[in-house]
């Protein structure tokens, strides 16, 4: 018989690990709740239309598509099929696929539900997600999104307000962060100063390389790839970069904003692009988590139009990248034909989250455990006591289990130090007869005699 | 532009919907926890080989089937490709499909990890599973399942206790219900008496048709399918159905566990299978649902061997057949070549379950809601003060927001309505001028003003 085994880029969630990332997710569902966010949940299943077209060539290449039911090959043209053509098949074949973000289920499902959705329209999504990528170290097939997004409102408070969940979640994650903020619309000013034939992507695409290759390393892919044609592009990128370094290192985001506002007074759009940023940053007020004023900051989703921003652990050794990142959009709906829906969101990195948690131990330490309970019975007439203990530790909300057959204290004691119960309770002919417990400490090892009535004051109910 | 859609068979779940779908899944999660259950979870893809061969023909035809990345035709051979032989052409572009139940993918998960899980696993598993089923009422493509099991160990005592799950799950939900038990092992005694050539499953099938057409039903469809050759069994069959509908009549499971043992006193078989559903009865002890022992009930799976049940609700008018169900299997992880695993296990069957609750008004009366509140800010200035009192009244857990345009107080107080948010705190000139709050019931419409000062107090925090 054949070895079962998981599809690549996949996993099992097995108890521990699943506590854990439950734990990141309860506390980030509590900060969304406190900020009046509503929850939503899309299908993993969406017609291939809904999801094809909106992640790029890249994107459509990724997507998983699910073959029809029954008998797909009817609908398929005999020549395709001859000439063996894959893409001329699929359509035929395949009307489904598999959630590739939870941003185009969002768009979809306000267009749907725009007579009963109230705007601005707060909603978290915390659901797995599907991409063909090829797996390797931190990037899975399967894997969990957590979104929040306003969508309807232009007012820089919803982006500001998105900054401080950023800065609640991880202040009680006990994670402490840096939060890079920046403004797209201050590279979109830039680009006049250019007069590139370039896009603009082909700009953002090298701006994202900066964390990573430096000012010099993208200078040196412009020379290597704009040759003398596009020398002015290149000292415009040059002086552009300096600016934005110099400005970086002022002492704190308004000296920041004047430093680059100064070097380039004509620009208008860039002033209000810098006004704008300034307003997000001043609405945010005091945060606990240092909040970063970035010009090199990119992002590199092509549909952000203002603010945009990403969080980094403090911690410089933990080389992670990013464990979040969002922006503001002008408009979500348009996809799908309907105009006028700006709006902002973040979106939070569970894998990686749970990732630095782990390599910071902070797990470990993650405060007291719930208490639990093992009810041990050494003999068969133990069964009738441990059922009424186990009833009443389960009225006053303690974890509590009787082990299922009689004697063997040593093989019961190994099943609960497996489980990481932290109490056990046994008993045996004496504690029958004197109705009294054996209370155990399994990480002291203590043993002691308890009353049978003194069970529910032990854990203090 | 093409409207979007939803696959048939999907949904999407809005706020109100998702908040109670989450209130059923938090009940079902905290029982679960109290009684040592661990949680688990599996990826949706699995690959086609451990999911096929493993529901019947049938199922295997459910599976939804996921088409391999990239040119997924090169490994077609020719020949069924120009014969339009999707059955033969399938194993060749489809490695992976969705999971389709809870249980076939718990049982890889022990096969791959049974040096690190400890025995009796006690897991819980509460996700999404597909079938490509046709969509009809109450029936849906993507849907959830909420599996509880036992796995490694024999004693009975592991049945009651899936028992005293259901009865406290269903307690907390204010949902009285009926709990139906049976053993399997009783209607395999019954064949030995049959010396019928068809298969135990014909008769299961038989039987599972009880709840629907009565006996009465079943002889008929014996009569046109037997014809006269298997005239014995059909005989058997009536003395059969007219034996366990006499044994139902019995006052408790006691007397309807005598009345057939007594009817059948040469069966040895019979006679374990009565004791052993007569000890899983006792073991459950006193339960606050009504717990029935109905020799009629059959369940349809053919893998369960022991103990069965099924929990329907108790209020007869509500026609939805059963909202949960399961039992006791011989070797779950046989199937993937690990012998030695015998378990028991329940269901819950979510999305019926809150239909029935909301078909009772349950989640209308289900006590008070958490406290939200619409901070209104009247004028530009007063978002310094309403920050304040945002950020204090989330660090006291109370749901809270600042409307993020100033002005337009009936626009706000909509916006609050339609979110059913239950207070407002308006701030205006006078406000600030007074360091006071404009505090609106809006259940009650009530108004009054409240010291600044005071405002945790009024929450009683």
């Amino acid at each position: 018989m054949q070895k079962p085994s998981l599809p690549s880029g996949t996993r099992d969630f097995s108890p521990d690990v699943l506590r854990r990332r439950k734990f990141i997710l309860a506390v980030m569902e509590e900060v969304f709740t406190l900020f009046g966010f509503e929850p939503l949940e899309t299908p993993a299943l969406e017609n291939l239309r809904t999801l094809q077209g909106k992640y790029g060539d890249e994107g459509d290449q990724l997507l998983f598509k699910v073959l029809n039911s029954g008998d797909f090959l009817a609908k398929v043209d005999d020549a395709s099929l001859s000439a063996k053509d894959a893409r001329a098949i699929l359509p035929a074949i395949s009307d489904r696929g598999l959630r590739y973000d939870l941003t185009v289920p969002l768009a979809r499902y306000i267009v749907m539900n725009k007579d009963k959705v109230q705007f601005p329209f707060k909603r978290y999504q915390m659901q797995p997600v599907w991409r063909a990528d090829r797996p390797q170290k931190g990037r899975y097939r399967e894997f969990w999104q957590c979104d929040c997004d306003i969508v309807g409102s232009n007012s820089l408070r919803c982006d500001a307000e998105l900054l401080k969940i950023y800065d609640l979640v991880f202040s009680l994650l006990m994670l402490p962060v840096r939060i890079r903020i920046n403004s797209r619309a201050v590279f979109d000013a830039f680009l006049d100063e250019f007069h590139s034939e370039r896009s603009l992507v082909y700009f953002l695409q090298l701006l994202d390389k900066y964390d990573k290759i430096g000012q010099a390393g993208i200078i040196n892919i412009l020379d290597n790839e704009l040759k003398e044609e596009y020398v002015t592009d290149r000292d415009a990128m040059k002086l552009l970069f300096d600016n934005l370094e110099y400005a970086n290192r002022g002492e704190n985001s308004a000296e920041k904003l004047q430093i680059l506002m100064r070097a380039y007074p004509e620009n208008e759009a860039l002033g209000t692009a810098l006004t704008q940023v300034h307003g997000v940053i001043k609405a945010a007020g005091k945060l606990k988590n240092d909040l970063d004023l970035d010009f090199t900051l990119a992002r590199g989703l092509s549909y952000y139009t203002g603010m945009i921003c990403e969080v980094v652990p403090e911690d410089e050794n933990i080389e992670i990248g990013s464990i979040g990142g969002g922006g503001r959009y002008d408009n979500l709906t348009e996809i799908f034909g309907l105009k006028n829906s700006p709006g902002v969101g973040i979106s939070f990195g569970l894998d990686r989250i749970y990732d630095v948690m782990e390599a910071m131990g902070s797990f470990e330490s993650a405060g007291p455990r719930r208490p639990s309970v093992l009810i041990c019975p050494m003999i068969d007439a133990a069964f009738e006591m441990a059922d009424r203990i186990n009833e009443e530790l389960h009225t006053i909300k303690i974890v509590s289990e009787v082990y299922p057959v009689a004697g063997k204290m040593s093989k019961q004691l190994d099943y609960a130090n497996n489980k990481k119960i932290l109490f056990a309770i046994i008993i045996g002919e004496d504690e029958l007869k004197n109705k009294s417990l054996s209370f155990k400490d399994l990480t002291s090892g203590e043993q002691r005699q308890i009353p049978l009535s003194d069970i529910g004051k032990f854990f203090g109910r």
